[in-house]
């Protein structure tokens, strides 16, 4: 019975600012340094094992899995990033703060925004500052893939691939993968996981740094979710 | 003209404590943390910019790695851990402390295990405490290529397939590529790259967290090499 580790990244440093981040490269806080180590050592002390990491290309979410990989000691496991696992893509939000785009939109438009299922952001062209399309490591990725504002739906449209031709394979060959990732592209996959439908699915909140464990039959049924205490 | 970058792990705790090392997987001490990150604001500044990374499945590489990349901002480069890119395997000497070794085997015979090309050190069984074998990181690996002990030669003809398999490709096309290994595996891979002989590849030393940079022509001949001062 394979199992499943999702983890949502530590707090970042624009959490901690109430900024739209997305597929802005923000750092880790002190906390989210703490809560990533913290989930490693829940890890350790189930005893879990793993035979593959998946993360994204976002250093949130990298230095999360390597934090708390180190404390399980497992730093040694294949690791694989991508773009497939990036947070939601805010589009012209990005880097704004969430109080001050309430002030400027309206509180109902910026909900909206925040917690629709299919309604997109503002979006950013190719051409503005802070556009994906120019930053290296997207330069391999077909530039019509790179977005300029994603909704929950478009998210999981491309977290799903991913999915179903690396990580399913593994788990039903029984190996264990553990996954370091982001508020939304992790709902988007709990939301496929669990078939959990589009209005219920922005109720799901992830907690920073705690482990949520999936264990799945042979036919990817779940068996059993647990969340992992963190101090 | 593609660029390698060979980085040696910054100090470990037992180059500190002078115990002979091989697989085991220590870890790096604070002045080892402080050379990887070194390496990484060196690279920085030199501007250089890679698309591969290898490393082995030590945490002292893996640590040395990942902080040299924090440090240039590269974190999210595709990153591939190999036991081809481990120290070598010092066979049944791997704990002893050198100084003690010398002791009990006398000087001169140590002399000849640290410094010739194709003396084996005493060997380490399969079932012995300590035994690659009983490594999960391992369990995947032929086990006729688990070594019990190598010597510079056998760590040579271990880390050339991942040469010519994988690195050199990406170098013909055009890629930048980092490595962050050992002592024995970079001599091993300095001596293949160099053309250098059997005689004189021991006297290459290697400064633990000083990025060695290699630029090639389209033939893979070694137009320039260049060390970065680290501080």
């Amino acid at each position: 019975m394979a199992k499943l580790v999702l983890i949502r990244h530590g707090q970042s440093e624009w959490n901690l600012s109430n900024q739209f981040t997305g597929w802005v490269d923000v750092d880790l806080s002190e906390k989210g340094v703490e809560q990533a180590k913290a989930a490693g050592k829940a890890i350790a002390e189930h005893g879990l094992q793993f035979d593959y990491a998946y993360t994204s290309v976002l250093k949130r979410a990298i230095k999360t899995l390597h934090y708390a990989l180190e404390e399980c000691d497992q730093l040694w496991i294949p690791e694989f990033k991508t773009w497939r696992l990036n947070e939601r893509h805010y589009g012209a939000l990005q880097g704004h703060n969430k109080k001050k785009a309430a002030e400027k939109y309206g509180d109902e438009q910026v909900h909206i925004w925040r917690r629709s299922y299919d309604v997109l952001p503002p979006l950013l062209g190719a051409d503005d500052e802070g556009s994906a399309a120019k930053d290296r490591r997207y330069a391999n990725l077909d530039p019509r893939a790179i977005p300029g504002g994603e909704n929950l739906k478009v998210t999981l449209e491309r977290v799903i691939p991913l999915w179903q031709d690396e990580i399913a394979p593994k788990l039903l060959d029984n190996k264990n993968v553990i996954i370091a990732a982001h508020g939304n592209s992790l709902r988007a996959l709990s939301k496929y996981i669990e078939q959990i439908s589009d209005e219920d699915i922005m109720n799901l909140e992830m907690a920073t740094g705690q482990p949520v464990v999936y264990t799945f039959d042979d036919k990817l049924n779940v068996l059993d979710k647990e969340k992992y205490d963190i101090d």
